[in-house]
């Protein structure tokens, strides 16, 4: 029934050669009921790739990330795509050997010059993860329960790139025009910094950005039940505090009470980095944070964001701030410092009497305007290196840094924003939530100072989709609406430089 | 020519029923000729006990322990001892499950009243191991180099235990009867605190310990390169401070600056435990300690410990005293506190951006007299609730104690001590160093305090055998004159008991 509907919407709108022209439902309809015709190949496509191991911490899974980048070249090759594997030189791993890096994706469809060009950003890599993390179901098998789709990458970031070309084949599929001209650049680095990618941008600025309009990025997830345009993330540094002392692991019979253990240097150096209330202790950090201003203020009246809600979401009694303004500001528009863990410690279940030769403490630093990485890296050694200096410790401290991307914020009344505005009220039938993301997606600053173009975060992944974490989902609804959304902003912004 | 020799010797003596009324050449000779003769085979039959992984911090090793635990049945039975697998109850483990315990193993010889009954104890499990954590060899697989023997548990405890069989078997090969009557009491969890020793000590102190009049225990090491008998070892309480928080792991940029992190509360936590001069800052902890008096500082004087060349052997460039005298009783008769590391949080190589939902800090303290373990356990966990309380946090607090281990300390003028420096003159031509132990034996003060039978440590591993370290060793000369100092030392104890 719905194929015979659809074949005649598009018969009757078989001589279009320009769909943007056309009434918005005419064209958007046969798109979506498509989508949602073809949902359970499209979640099965996700399955797919979410099998993929491409956890880019670890040197070992770089081959699947190869592989995936294959995979998603093979998609863009098939819906008609030129595709390029860009070098980006290679990556000095931790442990001093370096590899070459897995390469990034380009891909451009034909160019018409009079549509706007839209380039797309996404990443198939993926954040480490184990069953025996606390995961319900394996994390690379795909599983559906209760309408969501649980599975590493599922949301950050497999399932928003698959949209992208899903909403892409739904218009070949349909026999429409794509209303834009579109290029892809997928990464497969991204979890662990997106190294290589800034000087990638600079390098191709001239070319494969100069006919660039408009940046958009789906990295991120909506900070509530509704759904959200995103103008801003924090930057991130991420700390790597090495303390070395004796030869090897010693007991701590033996020798405990007699020798400077580097554990107690480690406790002692990642204790003085903030204090009970979250506040960052580094002299200077606070300092250089922008002012907030009265209109900045007002934004955040108007987000949907359920304090007890979020509790229950997270299973915490409180949060560090005690009104919603003030949570999503210190999740948003202020600094934080996280204590990842340490590495070289006794990590395993039961217990082990050994003093630790030689440990590593992993920090980040989450920073926003007016923070600059470099300013923040040079605070942070000095700090660590003053508070090393009191422990008058024999051991050798090292203080690296493996990640260094700068905040970003955007300007809302761009005309970008006014598509994605449309697109989500098309989709949604509600206005978008105008949101900032605490978490860090360093291309959204990079492409913004190296080539000039506007930039975007269309989020389509849930507020609960736990990204980084232990279960991470994504609901089918939001997959499928997303992908029409994706199928609409197209529409949208093509309408919108027609109006212009 | 040796076993001609040995031939000889043999064919002089073979009426003599008790070789203790024999000259001590006459008896010891041959012994200590069979041992130089079959010193490969030893070390062979080591090889076959390293490469059991009998690692009790891991319940997936427990079938290893049943495993040593009959290969050393099988050798005591060949020898005509008998054995009794004696069950010791259920183990809880940290995961809440229930696990029966390794039996541990007694045995005994044919008794005869006219001589001493000593009681032998050792234990057949190890410290966890794997080549990745710097081992330069596979720690599985016995591998000699430059005269050392390299294995996990070559020194700690598998390798004396072998010695202690082998004198037995020496004296048995030469056709000398064994000059005391044998005992042996083998455990195969003394790595994670000997639970239900005790309790099967007092079960069996009116029948399997009611004829013992000597314990004695081979489980640690010299402290320089000279021979030592050891009259004291530190107690020990392993802590696990564990913080939960969030039901999940979560994204450090997404809730970071939000949530109260349980690693800030944990590095607080342990922050607080010591300052960097190793002083232990737990209220009543210090008070506790016996003070030092004339007498037994003037034992410290006497012991051969070359700071220098501690210094290089573990490769520290100073440690937390400046003496001599310091050191060992920092070592010996203070207590110390070593934070062993933290599981639950990010410990693998790379960089991870989580925000850990449930962290366990794992700490020990070494006890010494008059500190009294359940006193200390008490004042830790007061101490951690006090400065948790400070933190405000919404996360929840739980501290256990998994081992509890009293310090132990004998009296040197105990004909035992007599008999052991007479056995260590004879092999090795000098006096013992009279020393004590940092680490933790516990059985020694259980056995004291229960069976009030006289107890004495008996050292043959080296100073630098890195016991609990990698690259665990033992040297092959101290296995070799080990095993000849046990045979000497029952024909001491012998001659002990005739001569008073």
């Amino acid at each position: 029934m719905a194929e015979i509907l659809l074949a005649v919407i598009m018969l009757l709108h078989l001589s279009s050669s320009s769909s943007s022209s056309l009434p918005t439902s005419t064209v958007l309809d046969p798109l979506f009921l498509y989508i949602d015709e073809h949902q359970n190949e499209f979640v099965q496509r996700l399955g797919e790739w979410v099998a993929v191991k491409s956890d880019s911490s670890h040197r070992v899974h770089w081959g699947d990330i190869h592989r995936i980048l294959n995979m998603t070249a093979d998609r863009i090759k098939e819906m008609g795509g030129q595709v390029e594997f860009a070098d980006i030189g290679t990556q000095q791993l931790s442990d001093g050997e370096s590899l070459a890096r897995p390469p990034v994706l380009l891909a451009q469809f034909e160019r018409d010059p009079n549509k706007p060009t839209l380039c797309i950003y996404g990443h198939v890599d993926v954040q480490p993860a184990k069953k025996e993390d606390g995961w319900a179901t394996d994390p690379y098998t795909l599983t559906e329960l209760n309408g969501n789709l649980y599975g590493r990458g599922a949301t950050d970031n497999k399932g928003p790139v698959l949209a992208w070309l899903h909403a892409v084949e739904t218009y070949r599929a349909t026999k429409q025009e794509v209303p834009v001209n579109l290029k892809f650049i997928i990464e497969g680095l991204e979890e662990i910094g997106s190294d290589g990618l800034d000087e990638l941008t600079r390098q191709r600025n001239e070319s494969f950005f100069s006919d660039v309009d408009y940046i958009v990025i789906s990295d991120n997830v909506w900070v509530s039940r509704k759904p959200a345009l995103t103008y801003g993330t924090r930057g991130s540094s991420y700390f790597f505090v090495e303390v070395e002392g004796p030869k090897l692991d010693l007991h701590s019979g033996v020798f405990g009470g007699s020798v400077h253990e580097p554990m107690t240097d480690m406790i002692a150096l990642l204790g003085s980095l903030l204090d009970h209330t979250g506040k960052i202790l580094v002299p200077g950090i606070n300092e250089s944070v922008a002012p907030l201003t009265e209109e900045e203020k007002k934004l955040y009246k108007d987000i949907h964001f359920d304090i007890e809600e979020m509790k229950k979401a997270i299973e915490v009694k409180s949060f560090l701030q005690d009104n919603k303004e003030e949570i999503l500001m210190a999740r948003w528009r202020y600094p934080s410092l996280s204590i990842h863990g340490i590495e070289g410690a006794f990590s395993d279940s039961g217990s082990k009497t050994v003093i630790p030769r030689r440990v590593i403490g992993k920090f980040s630093i989450r920073q926003v305007p007016n923070m600059e990485p470099s300013v923040v890296e040079r605070q942070v050694k000095e700090h660590l290196q003053e508070v090393f200096a009191k422990q008058k410790s024999p051991n050798s401290l090292k203080v690296t840094t493996s990640v260094s991307a700068k905040p970003w914020v955007a300007n809302l009344n761009d005309p970008l924003y006014i598509a994605g505005r449309k697109a989500v009220k098309l989709v949604f039938g509600e206005e978008p939530e105008l949101i900032r993301e605490g978490s860090t997606i360093p291309i959204a600053n990079n492409f913004q100072e190296v080539t000039g173009k506007r930039v975007m975060m269309l989020p389509i992944g849930g507020h609960d989709d736990g990204e980084h974490s232990q279960n991470e989902k994504i609901s089918r609804y939001n997959f499928i609406q997303g992908t029409k959304l994706f199928a609409a902003f197209f529409y949208e912004l093509s309408k919108l430089q027609k109006d212009q």
